[in-house]
């Protein structure tokens, strides 16, 4: 047991945070101005400063640190996980260096699961940032927890597939440059619960492909990173060539991406939470109520102990899930890719929660980062399935797990 | 005692039950609609649906129930209370009825210490509706629980007062039909702590007057209520005649303001929280997953039970509130009026967090209440200043009381 | 509505409070030595000092003040629940009145329900105070929470009746002067779910009925209030004619007994919640660490504070309920029966956590009364069901209260 | 990083795990009867199962398994740790292995501090398991989380040391056989804050020192583990060759203890924690209500994920602070031991809630260990200072921390 980072991922992880306090802190307000004074509010991607930072990014070697294997820069989970947090600490460095959610699982997933043929049209212009893409899962009509539910129809017609269907939350598909969309749908309703769906490519101009409106989270519209969009499919055609790996393949798809997105997502949190502290910290050093610093006051403190001792375990949780994914794979981490699916969105809202808190009604404003990280780690709370269906499911295996030692050991209770 | 209300309650209880159900309700979403078709989005007193619902209401009798006395409607606030839990449950509903803050604490104000010159001027307009009003005391630069904090300078200079400073968070001040505002400021920063403020007058069309920006909630601008402005006051200058009782009174004024004003605000909170769990159990029969209803997972029946149990206990505290205040008035009702304030937001936060928790990615959206709902309630945490500060106050007179206890009975411990 | 006592509870209040203060209050340690020296320790009825309180009790016309009606002191539910309250904050207190549970639900209910006979052989003699008894309703081999559980037999063999079964966690029944107890069990295990259960008149000396053992809770075996027995009944045979009210009413009869009783622990609860609030203050007040008062440490005010504010909801709400019982009556009464069962002790044992913390390893010790009282408390968020249960129950009633509520009104939602 | 254990833990770590199931667990029932059995209740080490286990340990090689170094076993805190935590889920686990507090911290002190006579006369007998001992520090009068309070005074008269003070919550010293206490007090109260303070070693026998009660914890008094003493000590005297290291050393010596005392506590506590969810597995799947077990209950399942996610958290924390020890000294590892300090108590305290809750009135009775272990785990929430206070230290070197950063890269923010 070392609870210490290899040498490689600590010349990284200072690379990153170079990468960020030099590069990407300095670019943002002027992203902010150049995207408000751009045509188009959602096509973020075309930003001077941000096709700067990515040019950067790619000669200073920060480009696609995510991606495993050749492709990629050959990082293992655990290494990639702390270069994560540190990205976290700004909405735009993970676009920044080609890391951001969705392009990152759909990268993975065109790299494990597409054919040369889907790599060479999609995935190659993700990897260099040329385009972006979303995935299209979420249905406004169904339970999206529970994968069964989906409604939206993928029907094979001759050589095409043809979908309908309604998805809502489709993260990034406002951007007119979120070129292609994985979409996830049922091609056969009658087969085996896990069966029943696969996934497919539907490119942004395909007929039939409705981007109805963007999606606000605590009036929010996210036009900076694309938005979340509602999309309608009427007979919406693709190529059959376009299904990824098969039918009836579309659940074991995506269970495949969830492990690696999770624990990129919680480090990212984390590295939120790490910003809100520091940013607790400076305003109780700076400001004083009824003759002494907030620092002092003793509620305060209390706070910001409570945060640091609660933080330091997640982290732990999430390099431990990134380490067993590693050794054990996937399906071994399955507990833990769960539990911090659990615990980080709790804790990370609690210290945000707080930081606010400290703040006053500024925190709560367009001045500070605050509300908006509130209001995007709230929504990790569904993402994936509501926390209490992921608890009811890690309890479920925990009992089994304990009938079982029960079972083989009964004199040991 | 006796926990039922008076017969002249429950008769307009019932009235503004119905005129919520049958007029306001059905004009949300045209009053949506118009003001989006507006030219000024903040003008929002000038759609004609909310002029013709004002309409309705005064020739229902339903008009100005807040205010105590011949002017308003004689209620006192034990008799009003339960009338500001039902507007609560619509963000029109207040307006329409000409009881939405800050006019009313601005009437209240106006009526009790303004001169017949300025009742003339301005309480009536606001009486009859024609004008809104702000009520600017919050400063950006300063932590405003701590009144003695305020920067912005009111000086006198001939037969007029010239006033510099900035103000943030000015509730309705955005909206061009805020003709005036109440300003707090310091007349002698030399006096007594309590003794240096002074309120007074300032209509909107002054010179060296600016509004400058609207500051957002998370993400709302609050547009349909005339948002949050920031002010800045550089050598504006208004008749001496426009100050409001006194020099020196400004922080009498601002205590006498604040018992109805809390007792408003948190029962119109409470009503609020009806209408959440009322849109928790509807969501609750009608989705189902896994199998089953949500409204037999054992999980969100505790949090209804949860929020039905909390509910009861701080709708009585603010009742009694009201009680105390009309019968030993608002000093004898001092601990309470801190008790609802340090109780109210916290538990209407909890209620709202699981609504939204039980709607999914849906209840932080713009299709549904919840998430703004949020945002408004979460604000209240800070208004008056922070809940720390109200603890740390109520503790301190607790410890008074109990020592003054053990003083007088020594051996009845 | 009004939140003020009338002027019979209003006396009843000072004259309970004075006696607490200057008879009990010093009697207590004297209680405690005299039964330490005592031969039997469960004999806790016969020590002098308790005997002589209950003298004082009765020549003060402190008496019965629990039962309604002619034969107690005629108080309604809501004159008698500030009376509960005081006499909480002692552990003797409400014995030394003859107000103390179980005796106080079983002479309500043979009050009610009992024959002339048993009137004359038990109800008197306990209104006398010369007798205690004991409730047996709890097992320990089924969940107590759903009354059809029940195991035990109550069969008729000619005039008799024979009781077989185990019944544990009866509260005063290892005090050898429990001369009677009220036994619950099923006559009908066929009949309809809450018509299968009868209640009997069992005598202490009943042949084939074992007092086995006391339980302990957290280590107190609470001997000085008779402890909480385990019984056993093989084939032990009563008189026919010591059926209460008829065969099939058990489960009526246990609903009868619950309102009132559960707003008197509620009462005496929060009677110790005020106890433990002064005691706080007090030590608050007296400790200095790092150089300041406690007093004045924010995170203890914090705790103060929300201490008093959440305390002063909980009683309106058993207030509210107290009066809900008196002009509704019980069933109208349901839900505020059933939220006050989950609210108390919920909020008593966050009071009591932060007064011991505040006490620090004194306030767990024998030192003080905080560690008893919190065990105590404890017990409550299982007896009679555990709070899920209940929470279950009053969610379930809120859905179908909605439910109907839309059904009626389409419109104004 | 890696977060498996080494070969030599795993070994360990199977072999206790045997033990513990195959000879403590068989044992515990035992040795309560022969306590029960025996004249002095307080002489638990004298039962004859107890000494039976000892020897097995010896024999089995698990003995001293705690102490570094060749006096020991030899091994890190990272690899003690998990062994500290299978001994925790038993009470007698850790005196059988002679790994019991507060005997390891004071072998520990011996063995580092100790001069070759005082480790002869007593560090032998201790590793050799037949004499016991006890650390004498909090002080009834003064808040003990402030080490400069300690009253008790340690005053040089020629050869010998005299000793005069009142402690309590002495642990194990109502042990007859806890032979040698190592008391702190003040040598030099004029000297600076952390010098005024020695430690010396006061046998049993010595007059003028008196055990006068046993301390309770809830209703406990832990006899069966020599309970928790208040002493007085009135002229005692010792020779001058007792103090151990020197004088005004005291508070150092305390602070070199306090590391790895902290990592057993916490890891035993970890295992505790196991053992309870290991019962609310059993019981959820044992225990039917409303006609499904207790593990298809929504809220029930909520616990047990609850506690599982927790746990893992706490404990990778602890192993870390474990790993900081070892690699960069307590020094630098005294954040994390504070923060397991803050951390542990409240989540294990949490799960004990979560599963007596689930066993009902049965969890908190002597037939089940949980209310005992509650009541223990409560302690360390005072232990070695209240929480409170090892928050308000952790939080004000954050603040220094972050305060350093601002300082060092002022464009970073």
């Amino acid at each position: 047991m070392d609870f210490g980072f290899d040498p490689k991922t600590e010349d990284l992880r200072a690379r990153v945070r170079d990468f960020l306090d030099n590069e990407v802190t300095p670019a943002e307000p002027v992203f902010e101005e150049q995207l408000a004074a751009s045509d188009d509010p959602w096509a973020w991607t075309r930003v001077p400063v941000f096709l700067d930072l990515q040019d950067k990014a790619r000669t200073a070697g920060l480009w696609n640190l995510f991606l495993p294997g050749d492709k990629g820069a050959g990082l293992t989970n655990l290494q990639y996980a702390p270069l994560a947090e540190i990205t976290g600490r700004s909405l735009l460095a993970p676009a920044a260096l080609n890391c951001a959610a969705p392009d990152t699982g759909n990268m993975e997933v065109l790299n494990e699961f597409g054919t040369p043929e889907q790599q060479e049209q999609w995935l190659k212009p993700l990897l260099r940032g040329e385009i972006r893409s979303s995935f299209a899962m979420t249905e406004p009509d169904v339970a999206s927890s529970d994968a069964t539910n989906i409604a939206t129809r993928i029907e094979r017609d001759g050589d095409e597939y043809v979908l309908n269907g309604r998805k809502w939350w489709i993260t990034g598909a406002m951007n007119p440059d979120a070129k292609i969309f994985i979409v996830m749908g049922k091609t056969d309703p009658t087969a085996d619960r896990h069966r029943q769906q696969s996934q497919i490519l539907v490119p942004r101009d395909t007929p039939g492909l409705v981007v109805k409106r963007g999606m606000e989270v605590f009036g929010y519209d996210d036009h900076d990173h694309g938005g979340h969009a509602e999309l309608e499919f009427h007979d919406a055609r693709v190529p059959a060539t376009n299904l990824i790996a098969g039918e009836g393949l579309g659940f074991a798809i995506a269970q495949a991406r969830l492990g690696p997105g999770r624990v990129h997502h919680c480090m990212r949190s984390i590295g939120l939470a790490e910003k809100a502290i520091e940013l607790m910290c400076e305003r109780a050093d700076a400001r004083t109520t009824f003759g002494k610093p907030l620092s002092e006051q003793g509620v305060i403190r209390d706070w910001i102990a409570e945060s640091r001792v609660r933080l330091e375990q997640l982290r732990l949780l999430v390099l431990k899930t990134a380490w067993l994914m590693d050794t054990v794979g996937n399906k071994g981490a399955h507990t833990e890719i769960q539990a911090i699916k659990i615990a980080t969105p709790e804790t990370v809202q609690w210290i945000l929660d707080k930081a606010i808190q400290l703040y006053g009604a500024a925190g709560l404003s367009q001045d500070f980062p605050l509300a908006r990280a509130y209001a995007g780690i709230r929504t990790l709370r569904f993402a994936d399935g509501p926390d209490e269906v992921h608890k009811a499911s890690l309890a479920r295996r925990e009992l089994r797990r304990q009938a079982d030692a029960r079972a083989t050991s009964p004199t040991a209770h």
